[in-house]
């Protein structure tokens, strides 16, 4: 019986563990988290649009009618590729095949002071921290009597242009816009300020650049300031410094600027770029180690054309079906030599602005505002995992499309060490 | 202009406030926690089957078309009845009418120190807390070796065999055999333990003897062991002292056996029972306090038969309405005599066991199983704040009633203070 160890149950390793079955390996599946999560709606967990439980899905239920497959919820704490064992809490796992799918967390670019003041959103606790403390600081704007404090407290800023930060910004100013507007007596939510910054010429910058203009205009029209060419120089409690030397006040900066692969790569030996990602083989394999393998985020992985394969979801679930076959094909005939090299089908990209605003560049079409928007909306519907979510989601969307309210509004955990340390003076 | 002001936004606070108007009084509700619960289904939560927004809802959107009324999420530090004032934690709030709604958290009978030892269930931070703990018992089982610890890790002790702790115990029980059951390799869930231990003779002592035999026979046929004329000598870190000497080594003890008045009932100089509730006249009103109110699980009050209100959301709501139609009374016709004495009219009671089983009595009508489920079921669903949330339930009911699924077995916060201290080992 061969072993198989899969480290990170996102969509790479999990999409492996769904594909791989073979009568003489079993499966080791290893995650730190008891969920499988669907991150590209985590940005609606973080402004109120969805509940937590509609975006993640145990990854034992997922699993379930996988025989020789065996999901352990454990921290790893190291990987020996000479040894072929992964370390775990309290004991060792060794391995014949390795797939690394850890996926990558926040990055700072070497500032990592900024992070306590600045969170990014990878996790479900990351999006309910900063849905608590946004929602919280209406709350507290609601009975502040000092101007200046009340208007720190209605501004919103978010670092970084790329996808996520647009559909921050968008889903912030919708949030302020047209769900909260009718609720508070002392304040007007819709003087919200949303800062979007982005140090580029423009935001959205791997779309082609009529649609970054779109997008400027879309985000433009529900109140969002978007600042490109503009550069953060540093972060400190509720304020961003620009290299401009302005500063601005804001009670929730959030980080959407920069992704690190997980530490444990670089105990791997292998080379790494810049954001720690792994420099694999054409076959996704790690040089000198052909029983190791790295897909997702986690891999630096290059076209035939010289371009790098982007970190989204769609890569990552091919790698995983690419190196599910190599390894099937192993097992059925050892020794055979020449494995096949990755070859990444792109299936477009796009990124959703707001209510039926969005871009979208899918083949050769490129298109923006509703219809984009209701491309994007239903397939992401269709990759949802789980039949219940996708019925649930879908009478999230329903509801705040036609009524303009959020079911998700609720602020919990205030007892939390986090919410206590962030509200400390009031709580 | 006259004001009134509402502290606590529960069954009793939020009802006075939806039913209160008066052209001359402007209304401020003030809650430390920014939604509504709908407590009767917090249990749910607890056990996994639904998620923490199903029956949560922003205090603000309830009450946004209310004129005149103010919804203040702050906590409450005193209450000065003499100088009628309010003081929050930056100001204080005078006040013409005062009602107090401000309902009971956990008891422990003298031992406040058993607390962090054996958590209560009243608000959604418990809930979610207890979730995350009772599912990761799980996940550390099933990679535990030591057959001591891991049987310890997989038993449940639920103290107290009222409402509360029944549901808890019939819920955990179908957790555990229906739902955790197919999804691990090492540990067989439905070996797992749910002790019910309740100090009286019997359970739901509120009911007539042969629905508390009824009961047993229910939770028996779940595999919870109900344990009656047992009481607690002491609770130590995942141990239960018995006044045996027995002792119980269990991962996850929840306490369900007492609750008590907010300790803010302590400074009102007024008359309080056990439990810390206010003794109050006929009218609901504090004696030597006319323009005070208490109501809900706060108040003491007695039938004219001498028997006591219980503590349950129907008697709240109706408090409620009566002291909303003493205080339009008096400001429609001022310095008008002779207060109606307040009336509670028992709409029956009820307790869900699990999956199609519960005991009712309403009316004269005295039920169990099947069909005192279905009434259960309905009874809730109609009073469920917000159209979104009883859709949203029903489906989740539907669906794990019919798969065996549930769809919030998601583990979150194991970052945050409470998780990593109890879970401190491992994380």
């Amino acid at each position: 019986m061969k072993n198989i160890v899969v480290l990170g149950a996102g969509f790479g390793g999990l999409t492996f563990c769904q594909h791989f079955e073979h009568p003489s390996a079993s499966v080791t599946l290893i995650d730190r988290q008891n969920h499988h999560l669907f991150q590209p709606l985590l940005y609606q967990v973080a402004s109120a649009g969805l509940s937590a439980t509609d975006i993640a899905q145990p990854i034992r239920s997922i699993l379930s009618d996988k025989p020789n497959l065996m999901v352990l919820m454990e921290n790893v704490i190291a990987i020996h590729p000479d040894a072929k064992e992964v370390v775990l809490e309290n004991r060792q796992l060794n391995y014949d095949y390795l797939v690394l799918a850890l996926g990558c967390g926040t990055g700072y670019f070497g500032h990592p002071e900024w992070e306590p003041f600045a969170p990014g959103l990878k996790t479900l606790d990351d999006a309910l921290r900063i849905r608590r403390q946004i929602l919280f600081a209406f709350e507290k704007a609601e009975t502040e009597t000092d101007p200046a404090k009340r208007e720190q407290l209605l501004t919103i800023v978010v670092i970084g242009g790329g996808p996520t930060g647009v559909e921050l910004a968008g889903a912030f100013a919708e949030l302020r816009s047209h769900v909260l507007a009718r609720d508070f007596n002392h304040i007007d939510p819709t003087k919200a300020r949303i800062i979007l910054i982005e140090a580029s010429a423009r935001v959205l910058s791997h779309l082609p650049e009529h649609l970054s203009e779109s997008t400027n205009e879309q985000l433009h029209k529900l109140g969002v300031e978007v600042r490109s060419n503009t550069r953060v120089k540093d972060i400190t409690s509720q304020c961003v410094e620009l290299t401009t030397g302005e500063m601005i006040h804001a009670e929730n900066i959030i980080w959407a600027a920069g992704v690190a692969a997980s530490p444990l790569t670089k105990k791997l030996g292998a080379e790494l770029d810049r954001a720690g990602r792994v420099k694999v083989n054409p076959d996704l394999s790690l040089p000198n180690h052909p029983e190791v393998f790295a897909i997702g985020d986690i891999a630096f992985v290059l076209n035939e054309d010289g371009t790098q394969v982007p970190g989204v979801s769609p890569a990552a679930m091919q790698m995983a079906r690419h190196v599910s076959g190599i390894i099937r094909d192993e097992l059925n005939s050892p020794g055979s030599a020449g494995r096949p090299r990755f070859k990444y089908w792109d299936k477009g990209t796009m990124a959703t602005i707001g209510r039926s605003a969005a871009v979208a560049k899918i083949k050769g079409f490129e298109f923006d505002g509703f219809f984009a928007w209701l491309a994007w909306l239903f397939i992401h519907l269709i990759f949802l995992v789980g039949f219940r979510n996708k019925i649930s989601v879908l009478m999230s969307w329903a509801y705040s499309y036609f009524t303009y309210k959020r079911g998700s509004r609720i602020i919990t955990g205030l007892q939390n060490e986090d919410a206590v340390e962030k509200l400390g003076d009031t709580f």
